[in-house]
């Protein structure tokens, strides 16, 4: 089959690459429908993490084509969304809603890399999710977008506390930030601030839901917020960038015991504990247990309440991935959709 | 009046200060009944942070001498608990519940002194509770111990979520450490592991609720909290020391998805972004805002539910603080309670 892969930093190929099959009889292969770039396959793409002839990609929908004689709750023909961790959803940890941290957990990423024709999923049962029939091709942008840029935004919105009553600010504006917007939204929140510099993402910003742009960044950013929220900072800050400077200003963005939820895999940053103490919010974050969010999610995009495949605003035949990641690179898309 | 004034690290005097008097009409005077040494006036003690000719003490209790011409419901006579930190309890901040970070904020420690024998209270209104009448004087130290150590346990232990069916694991045998394993205790937590290597703590903390001892610290102690958790780690984890190993070791015990609860006050912490990330904990504390609690524990030291005063292992006249003070740098008390 053919696959994306990434030699090293800068250089994404599509080549052909080993056919996935049944291992263990708990895996399912699918064929997918459509997969994506996501914001942090730029981190090996310039260089902050290593990448040396890594198979890439980690968000996915398709269709079922064999699965393990283990295998349950998924059959051959189902249309399914999976998250970008494996999980076999029946641990103790995964029961509390912690997916990403499963006791079998491992990121597709990695060990699979799904900008590719087929996949091999293990633990099928715990990591797929089927739609309640055959999607509408319009419908297939939005439920991939589910896979993991929306399931992550969801979870800094939920980490975050977002619902009515709430000024929620968002801290960056790629994908996962517009998730962001669109989650604190749909959760109700009374007001929502984007921090966005750039126009075409400020508009779509304000179509998923914001009601006010802060253009500035830094500590000029958290003062800009200060003074839209009578000098307190917003009950809820979503951050999703995984900086130093973005870190910081989400936490100085919140106010005194209210919440930062953070999902910017995070590079380079250190926080200081005498700074956080004072500050008195509450911190909650990391990879996001998507599996948790997925049935209500799929349901929302099903029904049409939601339209998260706005977000990819570049699509592209697998083939062309290496454009696809330029493209993202460069920030002349937000996201980028890779069609098979 | 007779107070006690820090010169310098490691000189402590009691001395002549100038009396309180009402300055602003929201204030009142409290003539103390007993006051005491904390944990945290051991940091300029040892010299890890300035001390020169401060006042020093922040936990009080006593009787209301004198109130300015606003205060409403505070009245000459009343017996009365408050917090370390001045609020008004009308400002949004304190009506969700975080009074030590009021818009009016100020810390008792430094503005005012309470190891004295009477203090001016500014905002008394807000950070003022009277008892339901004159206590016994056996109940003094409970009601002392209120004002800042139990107030302090009680949020941490509410801000790692511990409830029933919990396991909490306690980071820190102090005072506030052994109040974090009380209020887990009153919380309805099914199992609490205090880690302490002193005999003393121990058997304190196994007074208070403590289920279990882990007597190692650092990487080993968080082996041994996951080997009594399923090798998944407690899912509440309180920190009262506020140091860099501490505070990896109650991250470290805490289950990916649950909570930690960090009162100890920071000292030289970096926290690394890429560990916070993925440990998937919540983590949440700063300084308690113990006037939420006040009522509440109050009442439950009243009843005689609690008995927070056992944790005054030395009890001396104000007279003679320079000794509470060398006793506990020494770890020969927990803590001096200094009569009047």
């Amino acid at each position: 089959m053919r696959g994306v892969v990434m030699y090293e930093p800068g250089d994404v190929r599509v080549e052909e690459r080993e056919d996935p099959r049944i291992i263990e009889p708990t895996d399912a292969v699918i064929r997918l429908s459509a997969t994506c770039i996501c914001g942090s396959d730029l981190w090996p793409y310039r260089g902050v993490e290593p990448a040396d002839h890594q198979v890439m990609g980690h968000e996915y929908v398709g269709v079922v084509e064999e699965v393990g004689s283990d295998v349950r709750g998924i059959r051959v023909g189902d249309f399914v969304v999976g998250s970008f961790v494996i999980s076999d959803n029946t641990c103790e940890i995964c029961r509390a809603g912690y997916q990403s941290r499963c006791v079998h957990a491992s990121f597709v990423a990695q060990a699979i890399g799904t900008q590719s024709e087929r996949a091999r999923i293990p633990y099928a049962d715990g990591t797929l999710v089927p739609t309640p029939g055959q999607p509408d091709p319009e419908l297939i942008p939005s439920l991939l977008a589910v896979s993991d840029v929306l399931g992550t935004g969801w979870f800094a919105a939920d980490a975050a506390q977002a619902g009515p009553g709430k000024t929620v600010a968002v801290v960056g504006d790629g994908a996962v930030g517009l998730m962001g917007v669109l989650a604190a939204k749909e959760l109700g929140a009374e007001r929502i601030i984007a921090m966005s510099r750039h126009a075409d993402r400020q508009e779509l910003a304000r179509f998923y839901g914001a009601t006010d742009i802060v253009t500035e960044r830094g500590d000029e950013g958290v003062e800009r917020v200060r003074e839209l929220t009578n000098g307190l900072g917003a009950h809820s800050v979503i951050e999703a960038v995984g900086t130093q400077e973005s870190m910081m200003q989400a936490i100085r963005s919140t106010r005194p015991g209210g919440h930062m939820g953070y999902v910017g895999v995070s590079h380079n940053v250190e926080l200081s504990g005498d700074e956080l103490f004072f500050s008195a919010v509450h911190l909650h974050g990391g990879p996001a247990p998507v599996r948790r969010f997925l049935p209500d999610l799929i349901r929302r995009v099903w029904d049409r309440e939601i339209d998260p495949g706005r977000v990819f605003d570049l699509s592209l035949p697998l083939e062309k991935a290496a454009e696809g990641y330029r493209a993202m690179d460069e920030r002349r898309a937000i996201k980028t959709l890779l069609t098979l």
